[in-house]
């Protein structure tokens, strides 16, 4: 396999940060650039939240850019109540020395993706907010990206309302920008990720790992998502951020099948909804992720989080 | 177990045949009439349907109103597909001798919950424009209604559109009218009736009763939902309305929980959506059916269709 | 000219009271009947204000139906701040000894509009939703409609909203139900009643006929629409209801056009707004009343209520 | 008066480019840089005439800079009935050999505004696509903004719908978040610019200026917007943008009051709609332009369009 070069866009956010661990320890990934966006706590904390998990890594060579601090058309919504008021509760990270990019996350992609020689993944872990601002500049863009895996979206529930997402309710007219893009699109939702329990078993095998890494991912992830076990009655949370970058590692730990994604825009009540459907006769079409080897998944990133060593050698290049 | 009075609000519909079939051979209920509204088939065959049915089960002493051939805003729409031309595709049966009420199933609605000496039980198995222009022309034979037992709605899924449940797509203006009455309500949605599915096994018990009545459930059932089987790839097809009536005879086979249903009024997208949240500082609930056990109905349904002796005595009144 | 039949479903309120005394002291219409709804205020005080303008008028033989007391859909709005508490602040008129119909406004329009000879003229001066209910029952009595003549809705402005008209506004659902009929309608929208003001000389006028009407005419109309003059900032307020009433007498004082008008559903911001267009394929159409000679309306009306005799012969029949 | 910086944000366009004539040829006014998007015409071509006319004009010294060639979150409509296929019909100019600037609008707006020294003003002209952009990407540059004056919306009617105006429908979301932003907002909407109609009278006065200049105004309006005539049944068309720069240079010419704009962004039937509102309460308002002298209007244009001598010095400079 090839090492894939690929584009981070998140909100960390205690599962954007488990998924930064698990793709920064990954050698078959070359992270380009971590781009930054408001979402789970304000863009002032993502981007803070997104240089401490980068320099945890010793990875200080990956640029990370801060985009948007609001949505396209509404007002911004975050989710302390899940990943705490620093968005990474449960640890106590240093000040990052790391620096922010002084150039704007949008300015990057719309920079990187039009003159990029191969098209790049879009990892998109939160709100689409930065991707659609770039395609509305420059929708050329669209053909710089290879394909867009993204956590995002419900198919039968959702988790801020009944029937909607948070990342795509934070900004449902951005989604709606993306899926009309023709770009190539892996939609993990809610369906899958609410498998991919962080069960007590799981979390010990990571506690027991003992390096720097694990324990700070021990940590968040000993704090997170009590919110959410309580309302789904589950023992252990949702972990849906990683499910993006395993994807990208090991697809076949994932099913998919053909559908369309529409995002509801104008109805209060049901705001943000991604409604899937199968009609026989469109020509474009969703990848819709279907199954998922939760175990599958917590193997690949207790391994990887194992790994304590320094970072691996050509991590922002394609050798 | 005092034998309970009830009105069957339908729009026969194979399923409703099926749901009318069990409540007449149930001598638990007394049903006082059935009121026909448009739905399945229009509203001409709706209530020709009822009155064959009701001919054949030997009750001509029921009587049965026509009611709304239109829902309250929208057009209507029809579900020949699932149902047959005649709506009872796979049925041949004699023109019905027994005669349409004269006075409109409104009207019929509005006189006896303004009169009746004891609240009645209302099992609705199609729209609910009948009982919605009742409410909207007078809103206080709410009081004489003792609880609405309702086949309508999806909780995690839609038929008729991926979020939207046909009985409610239909009129879903309606609904919105009943959810808002602040009567008793009881919510069967197709996350309980696709559990109750027509397997071979069942219909083939069904099948080996031999009676004119079984003979004809059997029929019916044959030609019955082949489009849901395909659709939702199960051996079986869905078998919705008679749940209703189950639950009235036997609510041990399912369990239920107090939520809120709001109905989607203003997309397009998500039209005819019921949307269930439980909010915990609400007073006004409905109870919402969470589990069914699928086998006992068709348990209560066989035994029940084996009585091929004539109607029950006292079957349209309590004694 | 030959009699012409009506029903006139109202709402009284100052303007509907008015509209009821220019109706009732002309002989060219036969007022068949007074059907009454919920809207400027709640039922039991519009039905009350119907019998007592025909008391008053010495109409004793024209059967008031009482109507639906809320609209289809939505929550019942209505009007104090225009009309006073008891819908005609400024008159104190005795109890009514003149029975209310008991016989139901929505069951009396379908019995009446399914039998009657030859089509009637409907006049509409509130929300529409007993004529919607009826239709939605019934709709074949489309047929007996000749006509619906309507106070209602805003081509450039609102009232109740920036551009919503109050009585589309009360019952949206309900107009557009009638909108969709393929009924024959004139439309009087409140650019045309804004034309026709209550000016301090139209008022003298009336106040100076010295007969027990127009003692009872001036007295509400000189409470009546303070609120709206000091919006308008206008001298005098608009007479709202009076025009249906005058368009049937003297259409002359009238143009129209035709044009498509729909009615905005969906959205809070813009809800029960009439969206007039002028498609030039359309087969249906409005009548949509363009220009208004209001010095016309006042003559006519203050003529008519000079007459301070006792009702005409053959009000209720036509001969 | 000093001499005002501005920028302008324009999609030419007819009325475009009469206003940027006007702007061009007024010492008061200090262009900056003309930012271009789609609109009446595809970008490619809005940006072509923007170029040409500034080199008509002898202003090579204005950058101009290509912005978003697509709305925010709907596709793109254009105007090609109104304002011919080049989107300056009537006039055959030469290529343009001034450049376009390679930097992006939205780049070059977050730049310059984050900067600059004093608040600048922004004339916008075409649907609000660049501004909203940027100020989703980079909230603070309205800080940097001196009040945006704006030609959009229609209060009374539209004109690509029967209630939406063109600038504002092709955009609305970009709208939306323009009047949200803070921003010091004047209004002028379509019920203002169908008052300053190219009356043949003015029209005449135009061509008999015979300056270079003169000639090309006097060309593109001579085929300009006979499509609204026709349906407005005026004599001349409505003059849109130029009202724009007149407001700035001529402020005595027009009234304004406080009131709340908010844009339909749900329903289809009145989607882009701008509702006009005057609470009380609210702390926030745009200047709403209420009247305006249309004869002045173009006697300031017909004055300054007579300047027929070489640009003005200092004109994208503040000394």
């Amino acid at each position: 396999m090839a090492i894939k070069p690929i584009i981070i866009d998140c909100d960390p956010g205690v599962d954007d940060a488990i998924a930064l661990m698990l793709a920064l320890r990954s050698p078959e990934l070359a992270v380009q650039a971590i781009t930054v966006v408001a979402g789970n706590v304000p863009l002032a904390l993502t981007q803070r939240n997104a240089r401490q998990i980068c320099e945890l890594l010793g990875c200080p060579e990956i640029p990370i850019y801060a985009g948007c601090p609001r949505p396209l058309v509404r007002s911004l919504i975050t989710a302390e109540d899940i990943h705490g008021k620093t968005g990474l509760e449960g640890a106590t990270l240093p000040d990052p020395t790391l620096p922010l990019q002084t150039t704007h996350a949008v300015t990057y992609l719309i920079d990187t993706l039009s003159t990029t020689p191969a098209p790049v993944t879009l990892a998109t872990l939160g709100p689409l907010t930065n991707i659609a601002v770039a395609l509305i500049q420059k929708p050329e863009i669209a053909e710089g990206i290879d394909r867009i895996v993204m956590m995002g979206g419900g198919i039968t529930h959702g988790n801020i309302t009944p029937v909607a997402e948070f990342n795509i309710y934070v900004d449902p007219h951005a989604a709606q920008v993306v899926f009309d893009s023709g770009i190539p699109i892996t939609f993990i939702s809610l369906d899958i990720t609410h498998q991919v329990l962080t069960t007590p078993a799981r979390l010990a095998a990571i506690q027991g790992l003992g390096n720097a890494v694990s324990e700070v991912a021990a940590a968040v992830l000993g704090h997170y998502g009590k919110v959410d076990e309580q309302r789904l009655g589950t023992v252990g949370a949702p972990l849906h951020d990683p499910c993006v970058i395993a994807y990208l590692l090991r697809p076949d730990l994932f099913t998919t099948y053909r559908g369309q994604v529409q995002v509801e825009l104008s109805s209060p009540l049901t705001l943000g909804q991604t409604v899937v459907s199968q009609s026989p006769g469109e020509e474009r079409w969703v990848d819709i992720v279907d199954t998922v080897a939760a175990a599958g998944i917590y193997e690949l990133l207790t391994q990887r989080l194992a790994n304590s060593a320094a970072p691996l050698p050509n991590q922002n290049g394609i050798e």
